[in-house]
């Protein structure tokens, strides 16, 4: 059977991205492999739109966020983490492993932080040494206003870290106009690739609290990882053929253009959004992201049985709800190697699984409603 | 230009490996995933030569070294570091970067530990939690009597934790029947795949460690790890194009055997040596592994001159010394993906490029003293 993939990482694989996985494998001691780094690193500069190092890592997403707790703080620090879903659960959990005395701004999952909120947070706690945040919480599909966070943030002492994994190169993020001190990304998102490489970059002020910390750490430890980016190396073998793969993505984005990557992924969301409520159905979570549209199983359809219908008869991959959104919500990602016509083919999937289980709606509505928006 | 590569990680990729990464991606929560652990786990049990889990991290074989010294230990705990080399040299890093009081028994370069040497310091300090050794040291080829150190350290409270990351697949383990601890290995060397995946087994007195240790840890989590591993998960997202390739790289070890396997490397490196030493020249280190042969640079030739000339008038790629054997030595890996006539085009391009370089051979002198080893 034909298969789709609609989950918000990994997502689809370009076949330039997939050939050159299948290429021999060079050795990264070379000068071809810095080459293919020094390329990267270009590359990754312009999607984080930054013009400070990015760091690359063999590991998935978690693990550079673990590197950004080890490498900014020191035991006993405070933090303040926001948490209006799974990801942001993680940058707690994550400081709490390693000694941080965490204070949670708790919001209801489905919402966005407000600013405010933040701003009066650091005011009530002037020894918060870092804000913890996400651009896109992936559980929910929400998309936190990290311009408006990173003004408030910036006016402190404290740094803003924010977790862009699922949204870079999706969602609207500008990191050094924004003044965000310490962005973190993965592979297996709109960057195209399997899962694999993480990426950090740290503003000037960032790499100022990477002098002081002093929390253990060897394989994410920045300063050396800095140190051999500069010499177009990595300080441990690098994930070759995902590197490697990652020049052909990056090139592709190159291609197509930055703004042009976000505006594709703002009007797929769009047109999700649309057809979604065009069938009746409600989205879950506001703001919505250009990363995936969560969508509410309506009451008489069973969640599972939806994705199981759509992934057994027509080869449909969405994603479910996580934690205590189990059950609740379908997530449905147009994100990375996607145009309009994979929109049409969820949407439809979609149509005719809840026709299928039993569900009034009418056939065609949402992929009508889609279109309207996909044709501009 | 044909290029061959011979260098200790990363090593040639069998076609299958590299096709299997050129296939769509899958999701890693879906059955069809969990199958494919399933799979992966069993074969790597199989090369570990252990009944206990096997975990794996995407990371490289650094990232479960580090894993291991932060799930093992606790702050102010004392160990013992064989440091012969450049990854002994780590293992002493990574125990100091976590507040690990490290004793080291330090040995000349290209040579391996006795281990008498072993069982006397530990009488000496009762107080040692943990031996970090290699299986194979890496930066000069040299191999360590495992076994005879698991019999010592069998015999203290102390546990041995073994970096086989080059070793594992190539040199013979037998991790439960010689009673080793704790086991580390890698992707990009024996098993045939890029680098980007690490493993690590664990005997049920090495898990009792993981209770009491109080260091932190979130990414290398090893309970964590095997909570999901249960479920054939993993906590966090897999890498998964590489898992995939890894399960065509066990079957290929599986049906070759791994007996077979161990001793395919064997034979390539007794016939790389036999024809190093027909040429006149010195094999560096004893005793000398199946994984790599260094070899002595001679004098009046120029290592760097030596290794540009193989690669670039004959495509041959090798390793040259690290640290401190920068200049004095090249390592021929016999790793892998290999076989006799690879042995034989390795020897052929030395030849021919110490030829090139004015230095006095006999051309063909050890590619025939390799034929009489290969031919069996």
């Amino acid at each position: 059977m034909k298969k789709r993939i609609f989950t918000p990482g990994p997502t689809p694989l370009p076949e330039i991205v997939k050939l050159s996985q299948a290429e021999d494998i060079i050795h990264h001691r070379t000068q071809q492999f810095s080459e293919v780094l020094k390329e990267v690193s270009q590359g990754l500069k312009y999607v984080f739109q930054t013009n400070n190092p990015v760091l690359t890592f063999a590991a998935s997403g978690t693990g550079a966020m673990e590197g950004a707790v080890a490498n900014l703080l020191s035991s006993g620090d405070k933090v303040l983490v926001i948490r209006g879903g799974k990801f942001g659960e993680r940058w707690a959990e994550i400081c709490q492993s390693f000694g941080i005395e965490v204070t949670n701004i708790d919001i209801e999952w489905g919402t966005a932080v407000d600013p405010s909120i933040v701003e009066k947070k650091l005011k009530e706690n002037q020894d918060i040494r870092a804000v913890f945040t996400q651009l896109v919480e992936t559980s929910t599909g929400v998309v936190y206003d990290i311009e408006s966070i990173a003004k408030i943030v910036g006016k402190t002492s404290a740094i803003l870290v924010v977790d862009a994994i699922s949204g870079l190169g999706a969602q609207p993020l500008s990191t050094d106009e924004w003044g965000i001190d310490v962005v973190v990304g993965g592979s297996q998102k709109a960057l195209m690739l399997p899962p694999g490489l993480s990426f950090v970059t740290l503003s000037q002020r960032a790499w100022k609290n990477v002098e002081n910390s002093n929390l253990p750490r060897y394989y994410w430890d920045f300063k050396k990882a800095k140190k051999s980016l500069d010499k177009k190396q990595t300080p441990y073998t690098p994930a070759v053929s995902l590197i490697c793969a990652l020049k052909e993505s990056l090139r592709l984005i190159k291609e197509e253009g930055w703004e042009n990557v976000i505006n594709r992924h703002s009007v797929l969301a769009r047109a999700t959004r649309e057809a979604i409520s065009a069938l009746g159905l409600s989205i879950f979570g506001h703001p919505a992201s250009n990363v995936l549209t969560s969508v509410l199983v309506p009451s008489g359809v069973n969640e599972k049985e939806l994705r199981k219908k759509m992934q057994d008869k027509y080869g449909v991959l969405v994603a479910g709800g996580q934690a205590k959104l189990s059950g609740k919500i379908i997530r449905i990602a147009h994100l990375g190697w996607m145009d309009s016509l994979d929109v049409i083919t969820a949407i439809s999937a979609l149509e005719m699984s809840l026709k299928d289980l039993g569900y009034r709606i009418n056939l065609g509505e949402g992929v009508r409603a889609a279109e309207e928006v996909l044709r501009g």
